[in-house]
């Protein structure tokens, strides 16, 4: 008797033969009739029991939750809902789960409910499809950039480097954490520490990209990157995933080629790759918002808006361009933004990005040509001396979901950029070699994953998009 | 003009078109041929330049490591060692490399020099090919999984839990360094910490990725992993990648089946996409050993080896026959090995794994069912007591690739386990959880990516097949 999978099994459809699955009940109806779910599709396979020849007590083991594997014969399905079922023969118990105690029961969780069982949220519907899009994602995105030539690159996780100024890190040590050892003036002597040094866990890969890109011509990275930020929301976590693409001699204006080009590519992906997934969450969406106002309901399903990404251009506006607009729109006149736009130089705000891309442009935008000092140190100065060759691009519901720049190529202007701000350039000597041999003009960005997985499932908070979420209070698991 | 990678205009040729190209110069010779390298490819493209016509300024400036435009049309080559070349109408210089400074000069560098340059070393010949096969493995990774229906699981990198018991932590702290906050006990609060809690990076994510399995079916992690182990060897780094699959359903048999599959489907893949890179490192490695005495050269050169694992089943080997062989073995009779074998339950040093895999059966080898005391606390007991399901795959040069286990799904036999070694089970109630509700056999591996980029580069030092490695006293970049 041949195993299958469930997903397998319901695409090949053998009818006629007899199959071995395994899986976890989902429902258990009349003492006959089992759905059951692998973790392979979000489809259950109907499994039809005779309880008169079953035995009582695996009988009363069959409940939501339960591990079984089943044996019998692949029959078209007699009743609604599923083209094939399994008409069992055998029914054996791996495992059981007391509905007692066992917290997934077949009725509605509220999301945070199922942030405390982390460990089997992903039993449900919602979370198996979540996780299963988040896969495809990150193969999307490996298949992207291999195919158009990159090459993956593992930049450090522990740094000893705090140069780039992304956000607040976490210390890395090993240090005895009462009693560190001390040097002759009193500070916590890092030489005694694993690596001689103080480290910390990295805020991007992309500086160490930048060394490979300008070796190798085209990498990107799809790392872990951290912030030791106490920002509690729902658009924030302390651990998330990144991915960096870094080109050499790649320009801003094919930085933002690359970075529409790759967006939509992934999105096409999911949408071909994750259909069954994507229809249940659009449905999930739509009856979470029916509890919603009628104004802060979307006006696009989830598939609708996935496909809008795929078929539209983005929109490309400088900075300057949209200060315009913002400051003679609407809301800004009549204070209703927190922020009002007053002037050129004024760092846009969720609120403003939101605005532009929702109401005012209805379409992905990629802003561009920011003022250089709202900007990291190493964007590219333009010639005006004032803006930088930064860009972002700012989504639907979810507002910057990639940064990037054409990155300062030339040694004086970078070394400048690096006094003017105090930043200690021994931590960078490696980075400014990249100037002294070889540069040349090259750019990059930075995608964060779990908000492009936000923004391919629907969901509303980050912390449901990554198995685990670390933010302010919690590391459990 | 269009602009090409020098592995796409390799591959295509398109003679007697109007090429662009840019890259980094390896070599100027006479005045007149720049090899010109962009990455893409372990191959230089020659490009002719017409002395006579060129600015003086820019001549001076081709040297080793400067960056380069070049635009002019493909032609077959008139000279050995190339079919095709750029007969140069305008060269750009993006960037100089002075010869005086830059220290990727045209000659032998030794790899510890190189070590000290981890952000230029990559810009040469061996490091390039070694990070482009570390790349291909890495896709070849995901397509593996990918294509047998397994999802891709983040496991958190900071973690709350330290049961798993791997090895050394580092701890992952926002505290003040030189005051933390004591509680009552005079003992440092974590609880003011970012978390909450203390915590480390993870040594593992094994258990998260079981939680996984056991609502999906079949995952697979890929991702950082830390040991803060004072190993300063060739074979050790305090940060390295790990690839983790987890089976729910899948018995040791299984486990080692996919093992073998997943291991010989990798390697098969960049035997097919990297043949110059491994033709290349076969070379190097060839011509290194030809300082070393006739007995410490391999016997296969690198693309022999790597055919040979695809082509040879592993030879599977209990526990107990291992020992038996070790113990009549020469080196164990005439105390050659460091550690003598003398009884069952001996735990298995290097020495002997490479004497079982090199000299007694030459081939990779899968140990299988080892005494329960050596091994970790979630391995299935066997029902003779006192082994486990546990699994080592054995490479030769490498030593232990691959660990793995079928896990423990009995409640009770797992909860007594945790107990006998003094583990605090509160750590583990979601870990116990799985055994609870609808538990199952399950079982997973680790393969440490870094020794099998080594297997598939012939490097001999693990700091050589990652960017930038992370060790005892260094972590610079």
């Amino acid at each position: 008797m041949k195993s299958y999978s469930i997903k397998e099994l319901l695409e090949k459809q053998p009818v006629g033969d007899s199959v071995v699955v395994n899986g976890w009940v989902k429902t258990f109806r009349s003492n006959r009739f089992i759905a059951l779910n692998d973790g392979s599709t979000i489809h259950n396979l109907q499994c039809v029991v005779d309880f008169e020849k079953l035995d009582e007590t695996v009988l009363k083991q069959i409940t939501t939750g339960s591990a079984l594997k089943i044996s019998g014969t692949l029959v078209e399905s007699q009743g609604k809902g599923q083209s094939v079922e399994i008409q069992a023969e055998d029914v054996f118990v791996h495992g059981t789960a007391d509905p007692e105690t066992y917290p997934i029961q077949p009725k509605k969780h509220s999301l945070e409910f199922l942030r405390e069982k982390a460990h089997l949220r992903v039993r449900t519907n919602t979370f198996a499809a979540v996780m299963r899009v988040r896969s495809a994602l990150a193969f999307a995105i490996h298949s992207y950039f291999q195919q158009k030539g990159f090459y993956y690159m593992h930049a450090p996780i522990i740094t000893g480097s705090d140069a780039e100024g992304a956000g607040e890190m976490f210390r890395v040590t090993s240090l005895d954490a009462k009693k560190p050892p001390l040097d002759e003036n009193g500070n916590v002597d890092y030489s005694e520490d694993f690596f001689g040094k103080e480290t910390n866990l990295t805020v991007s890969g992309q500086l160490e990209a930048e060394t490979y890109a300008m070796a190798l011509g085209k990498v990107y990275t799809f790392g872990p990157t951290f912030r030791a930020e106490n920002s509690n929301t729902s658009r924030h976590l302390a651990e998330f995933w990144m991915i960096e693409p870094e080109v050499a001699f790649n320009d801003l204006a094919a930085n933002m080629d690359l970075a529409e080009d790759f967006i939509k590519s992934i999105i096409r992906y999911v949408l071909e790759h994750c259909k069954d997934d994507l229809q249940f969450l659009e449905g999930r969406l739509l009856d979470e918002e029916k509890s919603k106002p009628q104004a802060e309901r979307s006006e696009m399903t989830l598939l609708e808006k996935l496909r809008f990404v795929v078929e539209n251009n983005f929109k490309r506006v400088s900075y300057t361009e949209a200060i315009d607009i913002l400051r003679n729109s609407n809301p800004n006149k009549k204070k209703k933004f927190q922020y009002i736009i007053e002037e050129w130089g004024a760092d846009l705000q969720s609120e403003h990005e939101r605005f532009l891309v929702e109401k005012h442009f209805k379409c992905p935008v990629i802003l561009f040509d920011y003022p250089a000092k709202i900007k990291a140190f190493y964007m590219r100065l333009n010639e005006d001396g004032k803006t930088v060759r930064a860009m972002d691009v700012l989504f639907p519901g979810i507002g910057e979901i990639v940064g990037g720049s054409q990155r300062e190529e030339r040694l004086e202007v970078l070394q400048q950029k690096i006094k003017d701000l105090g930043i200690d350039d021994k931590e960078l000597w490696w980075y400014l070699d990249l100037r002294r041999f070889g540069t040349a003009v090259h750019s990059g960005f930075g995608l964060g994953f779990e908000r492009m997985v936000q923004f391919a499932t629907g969901m509303g908070n980050i912390r449901d998009v990554i198995p685990y979420p670390r933010t302010p209070q919690n590391a459990e698991f």
